[in-house]
């Protein structure tokens, strides 16, 4: 068999969000046989939503060109708290009524499937490690930058789920003990309250009352500022958007420090919508990490953007399902 | 054989530090059956100083009560920069010309014996792990409170070394993105340069400068200022004293957090010579890490005090060299 023909097994990942669930079949190389994408329809609860990834999982199977049959297990990435270990969502901040749901036996009966359950960040850094930008290391951290900050870690080939599945909730390190801003969970300093795009909004609507001159002002009277406007400002040239994206880049590459400090590993990733703002960030963010870091891992950790985009959670999921239920040949 | 009886094999373990070396045999089931240290003479240099590690290992097989055949191997954990997989001491901040010393490999010939190098505050975390305040764990951060702040990480029972031998630097993960302090080691809002015994001290002389009726300024009227003589005078009642302490334990609660929503260790220990602040200082760093951190890890994270005082290091070490080249029952 040629590689560029799909390998079997096949694994089945779901990548449930609040908005969205996506879905697709993915081969044993890692490469997506098929790619969609459904409402989630929150306020609808958990029974509603158990049949919704039932219903995703089959599109996704049908989309493939496979058959039911070809599918050796199935990987769920989910956001919000759970026990991993043990398949249960414990409660899920934007999916309303998903409180202490055994979700990874039920859709595994209703797929009739081997199925394991995964943190949403953590399946996109499996991904990113097993197919994408960490393709070839062992370890790797993935900051994936959105509304929030997302964040998971693989060490040696396997996932840093934690002892309490709070592995790898990077988003929430503390990079401001004194005078901190809070962050949308509730705590202080955490690195979502600096560096996600809704932190980045959120700063610049701060900095446009002291400086009404910039032409983020414009945009803003347009409708609400978004992250794209403030990036595609600062790419213009606009001074106060440069500076904020600056700004952004310095949050990140102290969480990057200190995961490097702490992990230590091949590669740091940055994933999410916000990379969208393109190589000039990136370098921004390389350049402060290398001044910041102690000076071997500033020089040989890799820092880079994530390369699956809205695949990675997926991919991920259907990685983790292959690494528990297959027979991995790396 | 009875437990209480020395168990074989037996391990040589060794402490380099920047003012003394510590070392000590232990048996099969981590207990040390000596414990002897002796001056490191950093300003000799490393020749001399492969002498002096020598010697202080032989002295601790004679104060064991054993012979050289009876140790099956040996090792070493050491400060500063180096290659733990190479065996390589890098640049020794404290030990002046230990610069790329292949250690492992010219201790390992001097005592004729299979020899690990692993950094110091990774083998003072694993004693812990084995047979200190983390015995029963699968994973722990031990944080050794002294001059400055050291660093150890144990996850499924294996020291995360990193991939370049950072791993675990976490007195070097940034806690204060604005106004930072500066770390002594060059950096910025690193943990050490606010939870550090030095760092209190300096903190402490700051506050007198405005609040010169503290019972401090009279200790500081006798000699330099120590975190003992204001963790003494916190007991005592001193106002000053005791907003020092609570903003330490602040500080070593954050940093705290930060590995609870990274590694998410089943423990967080703290050694070193700060914790003779006793019990209080301890609560207070547990009621704050239950109020900062999410509520799963913040109920179940143990919060305890490191139990093996200044032997962790060279137990520790003796307990790598355990892994490494013995046949673990554990």
């Amino acid at each position: 068999m040629s590689a560029s023909e799909p390998q079997p097994p096949f694994y089945l990942g779901i990548d449930l969000g609040g908005t969205n669930i996506k879905s697709g079949v993915v081969d044993d190389a890692g490469r997506p046989l098929s790619s969609i994408s459904v409402p989630t329809n929150a306020a609808l609860g958990p029974v509603v939503g158990l049949n919704t990834l039932t219903e995703a999982g089959r599109m996704a199977v049908e989309a493939s060109g496979l058959t039911w049959g070809d599918v050796a297990a199935v990987g769920l990435g989910s956001p919000g708290m759970m026990d991993i270990e043990a398949g249960f969502l414990l409660d899920l901040p934007n999916l309303p009524g998903w409180v202490n749901v055994p979700i990874r036996e039920q859709l595994g009966e209703r797929l009739g499937k081997p199925t394991i359950l995964q943190n949403d960040g953590n399946a996109a850094a499996f991904g990113e490690y097993w197919v994408g930008g960490g393709r070839g290391t062992r370890s790797l951290v993935l900051f994936t930058l959105g509304t929030g900050v997302g964040c998971g870690i693989v060490v040696d080939g396997r996932i840093l789920e934690g002892r309490h599945s709070h592995g790898g909730e990077c988003g929430h390190i503390i990079i401001q003990a004194d005078n901190p801003r809070r962050c949308p969970c509730g705590g202080y300093g955490h690195l979502e309250a600096y560096a996600s795009a809704t932190s980045l909004v959120k700063r610049a609507v701060e900095a446009l009352a002291d400086e009404p001159g910039s032409s983020l002002a414009e945009a803003q009277a347009r409708g609400p500022l978004t992250s794209q406007a403030i990036a595609e400002a600062a790419t213009r040239g606009d001074a106060l958007a440069r500076r904020l994206m600056s700004e952004t880049a310095r949050y990140l590459a102290i969480g990057a420090v200190t995961l490097m400090h702490t992990i230590d590993p091949d590669a740091i990733l940055f994933g999410g919508g916000m990379i969208a703002a393109g190589e000039s960030f990136l370098n921004e963010i390389r350049d402060r990490v290398r001044a910041m870091a102690f000076p071997v891992p500033a020089e040989r950790t890799r820092v880079a953007y994530a390369e699956l985009g809205g695949d990675a959670g997926f991919i991920g999921a259907a990685g983790c399902a292959r690494q528990t239920f297959g027979t991995p040949r790396t």
